[in-house]
């Protein structure tokens, strides 16, 4: 149990291959060479047309807190058998380089540098996988939220997934995250505390079961609380539920504020619509109409089809898992490297999976927008001593389909990558919350409706300047060579 | 963030509308009534014949220290405006009472009590949103383990997906599930350290990159490391990678463990076959060869069938997110509450969603087992008076298609149900994780082979005893009569 150590520190968790090479890197006096690392994913999840970086805030208290505590360094000694003058070199080690990023909130796609990392090549091996844990499940969520948030317009979306989240800190970060796609409310009173999320819930079936009738617990609810959503399916709710919250809330009056009735069973359509005729004809006009039901954008979209009337919507298992895609792929790879001379020289990694084929050398990411409607046009990626701020005119073509090609004037071209820390200091200042999500959804309206929509949305262009499209070429042959030379012998 | 608390408690790791609830039955004096509650899933995930419960060490850990702390408290009074009078009764609360639980490795099905919680409905209520929260991914991480070890048999498995698991909880809590569910290692040092799990792991791509060759890597890995895994897919496996690794091992000679090679893309079938032939010849018939790349029970029983040659396989995403069905359905329900008389009474809830109706009443449950053969003849679900064990001859019948049933005789009633907690205190000591794989290894063994087989298994029979029936039937009855006079009001 993680509670036997006073002392626990985030530096292991990691994967073991990290410490391994480390020491290697270490004992060969490789360990200070200065390094980049680029985080990517190659796949936008759920068939998105984009997706919303989070997960900077966490990043940024891992790096500024990184060391190997106490009981870390006896248990690489006694139970992994490190040795002593490697230990003594970990025990030194803190975070000291520099880290690039986008900020939370920010429009992110496929195939371009979300985060990069310059620092010593030990270093930046080390904080590997903790970085990827954190950017694949929080950014995979924000995008979730925000698909939803997609589907559902202008009603308002509540987070309620809590019991089903895989354990405790996907409970909460991704309560956040999902407050920075685009949701409103989180059930988790925990989130709600440490990342100041409104928090959201009135009761459960339990409570009704705990007073036998619906009548007696909606009245024990309002004695307490002044604005109430009452919970209509223990029985039925067509005959019981309704009815009875109508009763409770006319025999209060002014007493409670009636907020809303909840549905979490049955066929909401159906349920919803009836239960608006039923508020409607009561006088209750204003209450709203919650459900929660094993919902998400799918389930949304059908329903709406289906002319339910729904004022808000809870959203539990699909959202805190991503159901339908459970796993962003990001990858973090090295993309180039200090040469026994002090130079930097770049790197790159071929695969026989095509795709998996790494874009090689320290790199800048730009997105270019329309000056004349104030869209995106695509993102730009350049090698780090391209300015693209300064041009006029640039070519963007397709990494892959190279002749799909165009050239665009009259742009902006903005530098999404922000230096957050430097030399091993946070130099960057998380926004709150309600900021992050307000810049998420301000960057929405940068894009086209077609990159936008939950079905088949049109491929928004990542492109390689021609200076990286020729370096990325030049290494790939220098490899095929390599290859080739190797075989002959 | 969450360092900014130095007191944070777990207390607050619930949904808002358990907090609300206690301060309803606190207010009428309700908040100590006795309540039972049960946790239960309705449905089997990944369409498997049974499912491996986890999660029960983190359950006691967090009712042994379960108390609002003071920050907890703030909160509640300054942001969501819960009153003085309340909060000093949320100070005081602990956990108090009693809890019956499965214990971590035990198979379990649809339908049947895993863990009954005995205490006050204030208590109860509060700790639903973290049991479930621990139970539900646990549980469905050591079932999806134990599922990928049926179809891999006797080669190792090790759990390589901390980058993809959901945040870092579910890191090393879904490695330790996975461990229980029969898996050897994980590559999570932290996870290592914390539960005793064994670690593994060697080297990543960036390594050789760093060295710029795959001989210069594989020569500075084995300076420090005596056992090595030489990955060999980072230029061109079966050109560079492998005569690499050979040529190393060659020139090693008995300086190291050459004890295998890593494939980690492209054709695993072929080029783990094409890998044996070339270690073969080379006269390294015992050297291993992992593979690791996006695998789970269906691409691992394809690769046999194509007779892939693979030792040890590394199970990453696919694993740690259970990507297939990334959540266990497990609720808690009130089945038992005592009346303003001091008498249990039992309750139910009614859906419109039939499997959602739950079977009142405090309960027990038990494994009958055929004395002849040792296999298990089915669960069988008792009201808390009933005692199997004494009994010759049972009747089992399908709770849902009740036609369908069986006399036993000849059988051992095992209990499922251990006392883990009295009056609030821990009275169960955790077995170690290798006691806990092992019990789930042995339970096993009471399976007859159609129940475990991956694709469309047998149904295991999970049945109540003719009192709990008619207790359930009794109880809906009441319920459509309370309907029934409801609606002609």
């Amino acid at each position: 149990m993680s509670s036997i150590y006073t002392d626990d520190s985030l530096a292991l968790h990691t994967d073991l291959y990290q410490i391994n090479m480390t020491e290697s890197y270490w004992a060969d006096g490789m360990h200070e060479r200065k390094a980049v690392f680029e985080v990517f994913f190659r796949n936008l999840p759920f068939g998105n047309g984009y997706a919303i970086f989070a997960g900077l805030e966490r990043i940024l208290a891992y790096l500024k807190d990184f060391h190997f505590s106490e009981s870390d360094l006896a248990y690489l000694k006694n139970e992994l058998d490190f040795q002593d003058d490697f230990l003594e070199y970990l025990k030194g080690i803190r975070f000291t380089g520099d880290v690039y990023s986008m900020v939370e909130g920010e429009l992110v796609f496929a195939n371009e540098p979300i985060i990069r990392v310059e620092t010593t090549l030990a270093e930046a091996q080390l904080i590997e996988t903790a970085l990827l844990n954190i950017v694949n499940y929080q950014t995979l969520i924000a995008t979730k939220a925000s698909r939803i948030k997609q589907v559902v317009k202008d009603e308002v979306v509540m987070e309620f997934g809590s019991r089903r989240a895989h354990e405790m800190d996907a409970a909460i970060w991704g309560a956040r995250a999902a407050v920075i796609g685009g949701i409103e409310a989180t059930s988790n009173v925990r989130a709600g505390k440490l990342f100041g999320i409104p928090v959201a819930g009135t009761h459960a079936h339990a409570m009704v079961q705990a007073y036998k009738s619906e009548y007696e617990a909606f009245h024990a609810y309002a004695k307490r609380h002044k604005n109430c959503v009452f919970l209509v399916d223990t029985y039925n709710t067509l005959k019981i539920g309704i009815p009875t919250a109508i009763q409770v809330a006319k025999e209060l009056g002014d007493q409670i504020n009636f907020v809303g009735i909840r549905l979490d069973s049955g066929d909401i359509a159906f349920l919803s619509k009836e239960a608006r005729k039923m508020l409607d004809e009561a006088g209750f006009t204003d209450v709203k109409i919650v459900v929660s039901n094993d919902l998400d954008e799918y389930t949304i979209l059908n329903l709406k089809a289906q002319g339910a009337k729904v004022d808000v919507w809870g959203i539990g298992t699909k959202l805190i898992t991503a159901y339908d895609q459970p796993a962003l792929g990001a990858v973090y790879k090295i993309v180039s490297i200090e040469n026994e001379h002090g130079e930097m020289e770049d790197t790159i990694k071929i695969s026989s999976n095509v795709e998996k084929v790494t874009t090689p050398g320290q790199k800048k990411l730009y997105r270019i927008i329309d000056r004349e409607n104030g869209r995106a046009e695509g993102d730009y990626i350049t090698m780090h001593d391209e300015d693209p701020t300064t041009e006029k005119r640039i070519k963007m073509f397709h990494p892959v389909h190279t002749f799909v090609s165009k050239f665009v004037t009259n742009f902006d071209a903005v530098n999404l990558h922000v230096k957050v820390v430097e030399n091993g200091e946070i130099i960057y200042k998380n926004p709150t919350l309600n900021e992050m999500r307000q810049y998420a959804h301000d960057n929405l309206d940068l894009l086209w409706d077609e990159y936008k929509r939950s079905l088949n949305p049109e491929e928004y262009p990542v492109d390689l300047s021609q200076k990286c499209w020729d370096n990325k070429m030049r290494n790939i042959h220098d490899i095929q060579d390599k290859v080739d030379e190797f075989s002959s012998k």
